[in-house]
């Protein structure tokens, strides 16, 4: 029996969200604020959105009937991180409404997939060759020349599944390292930045976007986020105007972000998308008045959007592994989020820190 | 066995919370952002704070048991409300800290022995005086005169066990209408407005305090809390005295609200102390890069202050009611909290919202 999203899920309904991690955690604190409901379901006992839920699942997502019973306890279901199983979220999809739609979903498991997809629309990537044996990588690397990136077409997330190579001899290493998993080789831009842009679209194709975050990486993981970056009006336009086209061919419900590469000649290249809030967004939650957590509630649950005006400027910063130990010093320094993780391996996102700043226009 | 808080509760730690009402349920969401558990305690099935909380005790105040084994789970304790009762704190206090400490609790149970200990504190109120029996309610209004508010000393809250009086026969009668339970009868401050001061103090006796809103009452019940209030930087820095003077004379840690009246020739007139967050401080959340909420949870886990600065101006509403069935249009109009309250009942406080202006200088 698949349930509709007819209207909009009124307050005191239950939300579903698929995962347990840091982002499920801040959506369900962002549904609360909202009055809402949050069932959580994950494979993992000792996950940080558990905490804050006040309905858990903990079941494998290949469990149909613990996914059957989820499903039909909740008014809307979503999901928080891209590598939950197409099968699963098309299970749920079947019994009640689930937003972003599987479709969004099997695209961005999919690198050579979303990047064709992306490419399609008629907006910019970098140049990439699928490559699934010894030949194509040797043949791609000679088309592409380099410096290039090999990166596996799955599961990749925080640079896993990546590497820069620079000779024919290295990428071969580098795709045997990865089992010969069928992969993309990407030219290696040169970029000047990155940049991220997080929109929403709504059940009655609403969409609007937050001014997108300068993104700095170490190590391929986020370090920090800081709003303005430095692009033009016109090429914060164009950054919206992307994520838009690639939104609305999805039909897409819920936050969208779209990672992008700014060359030094000031063109933005589309790096990848991810069907979900992110980490480049978390300034949103003190420099706005609705954050991308309460955005992508709204839109799942059918309600109108909020505004994605900031009244501050901010730097948000990543705690990564045993940075978080130094708890009571970074609480002293702006606002702290910490996510209930109990161990600090190295690069495991344990918080975050924003800093506000007074407004500058864009 | 007494567990001391010699040392912060550190991340992963769990607090407790007695009550579980809007400002538990604030309380908890405040406190999972700084990566803490938090195990509510309530008497109620349905407290809004169960659903956001990682553990639940429903069992009655007076239970010795379920408190113990409450107490025995938390690294530290608090109350949401004053009424919870005192011998419950009390017992919860010989087995984890406890803070605010049982006497700021017992002292604001008390209107009389409120106003006489802040009255002894060289701090003004309006005038006011004991009655028990008819014989001294004719004494005290003839003392007084009117108008005179005749407020019951206990369990009195949003206008509860209160009546505005013209005449000693309108007192007499109010006196009969509340059983004759032992009051203070006030003379009637004929204020300019209202203003409320919320401040906080830490383990180590550091205080801090929020710019004080100004407070629209309807029927008894905050209608609307506007920050800055029209206060002179001087006032200001008297009501924030006023609230240290207060908290340090009580040994407090947590937030402490004190309601002032502003009179037409600008002295402020303490009227009531509540020992706790307070619905006058709920723009703190949108408004400050700390809330109210996460203030208290800071100051009885040991942690540091966060800053009290606000960096917009703001105007907080609360939604009563039946009001709350236009949510979906209020949550186009600014920041909407709904508390997960089933039902609308006339004047119940469902949720709030607010909205953020520039700053201007207070």
């Amino acid at each position: 029996m698949t349930k509709r999203l007819c209207a909009p899920v009124a307050p005191g309904g239950t939300i579903g969200i698929l995962g347990g991690g840091q982002l499920g955690r801040m959506l369900a604190l962002a549904a609360a604020r909202l009055g809402l409901k949050v069932h959580i379901y994950c494979d993992e006992d000792d996950a940080p959105a558990f905490e804050v839920a006040s309905a858990r699942t903990l079941a494998s997502y290949n469990d149909d009937a613990a996914l059957a019973r989820f499903a039909d306890l909740c008014d809307a279901v979503t999901f928080e991180f891209e590598n939950i199983p197409a099968v699963t979220a098309s299970f749920v999809a079947g019994r009640a409404p689930l937003n972003p739609c599987v479709r969004s979903l099997v695209l961005t498991q999919d690198r050579l997939e979303e990047k064709k997809f992306i490419a399609s629309l008629g907006v910019k990537t970098s140049a990439f060759l699928e490559v699934s044996s010894v030949e194509d990588v040797r043949a791609a690397f000679a088309r592409l020349g380099g410096p290039a990136v090999l990166k596996t077409r799955r599961h990749g997330y925080d640079g896993k599944g990546q590497a820069k190579v620079s000779s024919a001899d290295e990428v071969v290493c580098a795709f045997e390292d990865s089992q010969r998993a069928p992969s993309v080789l990407e030219a290696f831009v040169d970029f000047s930045f990155e940049a991220s842009i997080i929109a929403v679209r709504s059940t009655d194709g609403a969409f609007a976007a937050y001014d997108p975050p300068e993104n700095a990486h170490e190590n391929h993981i986020l370090r920090r986020s800081t709003v303005p970056a430095r692009l033009s009006a016109a090429q914060v336009e164009d950054a919206k105007s992307i994520a838009r086209r690639i939104a609305e061919a999805l039909g897409y419900v819920g936050v969208l972000t779209v990672e992008l590469f700014v060359t030094r000649d000031g063109a933005l290249l589309v790096n990848e998308i991810a069907p979900r809030v992110h980490n480049s967004g978390h300034w949103t939650i003190e420099a706005c008045m609705v954050s991308q957590f309460e955005q992508h509630i709204r839109a799942i649950a059918g309600w109108p959007l909020g505004s994605t005006e900031r009244h501050s400027d901010a730097v948000m910063e990543n705690i990564l592994g045993g940075e978080a130990a130094d708890w009571e010093r970074l609480s002293q320094t702006g606002a702290l989020h910490l996510y209930g993780k109990k161990e600090m391996r190295p690069g495991r996102k344990m918080g975050h820190l924003t800093r506000l700043l007074p407004r500058t226009e864009a």
